[in-house]
């Protein structure tokens, strides 16, 4: 290993405002245990390996949904769609903390049981697989065993506290060129 | 834990496809080691915890960028602006194997001396904290020496095999109410 310089980490409040930069799509983590369900909505969502399919979620170890995971061993990201801002704000805990989270929206179970949004851009159903324990957050590792999508949806997207949506794609010339580049 | 029904996990190929109906913002992760420099581009990437300043990256172990991270112990997550998509192409090896992936884009030292990308929506700057194997891939976890942060340039988003770009924010009537919605 290089000599690498010895600096401290940078300050929490420049880290948020550099992350804040970026945008990332809302998804909503929700959990089923013993006839109770739960679920919060949450950014640090990524996929992992696609053999076996796994992705992971970085979820903090304070909250009731962090328990849930952790003792009912299932989870199901549901990536929410454009118009399922209401449902982001829910299950962020805006509407009030003893607000009914279910109350918008559709739910089904797939698999797991963990309940999963209809008309979500995509919904993974995932046994959890793994954990990682990392100061104030867990990663929960999944291993994805139902999928769902709604075809021509595109995700809500949040970042520097608001939420933002794509650009549609249109075949214009202007835009047509964007088709090919595929990686 | 409850009784989880016993399944397979999904195809492979049903896993990839659920994804490609998400979004993700598009990042090169480069490296430097002993005078060499690589990196590749990615968007399995994601925040972890803020105190101390973590992100996580997943990274394919066949990959030189893999070797080069885990020999060096530093690494740069620089997620690109919209007009950045050249850099997104040459370090996605789109413009062949041999091409010199820092061709374009002008590149510094923060930190770790993994290059950073001037003009990136913001670059992250990491110290190796830690890794988890998970088949093909590794997280690495790395924790945040140095930021950098262009105000007011939106990322360059990648879903479905194309690029994507974001509706820009405007101050209508009709878009206000966005501004407000803070989580």
């Amino acid at each position: 290993m290089d000599r690498i310089t010895a600096s401290a980490p940078v300050a929490t409040a420049e880290f948020i405002a550099a992350m804040g930069q970026n945008v990332s799509p809302v998804c909503v983590i929700t959990t089923a245990h013993e006839g109770s369900r739960t679920g919060l909505t949450a950014t640090a969502v990524s996929s992992l390996c696609a053999d076996p399919p796994r992705l992971l979620v970085c979820v903090n170890r304070s909250g009731a949904s962090h328990a849930m995971i952790t003792a009912s061993g299932r989870f199901c990201v549901n990536v929410l769609a454009e118009e399922q801002g209401q449902i982001a704000r829910l299950f962020a805990g805006m509407s009030g903390k003893d607000a009914d989270r279910f109350a918008a929206g559709e739910w089904h179970r797939l698999v797991t049981g963990a309940p999963a949004l209809a008309g979500a851009t995509a919904a993974f159903d995932c046994e959890l697989a793994a954990t990682v324990d990392q100061f104030s957050h867990t990663i929960f590792i999944g291993e994805v065993v139902a999928v769902t999508t709604s075809q021509n949806r595109d995700p809500l997207l949040y970042g520097a506290r608001r939420f933002r949506t794509l650009r549609k794609v249109v075949t214009t010339p202007e835009h047509a060129p964007l088709e090919n580049l595929h990686f």
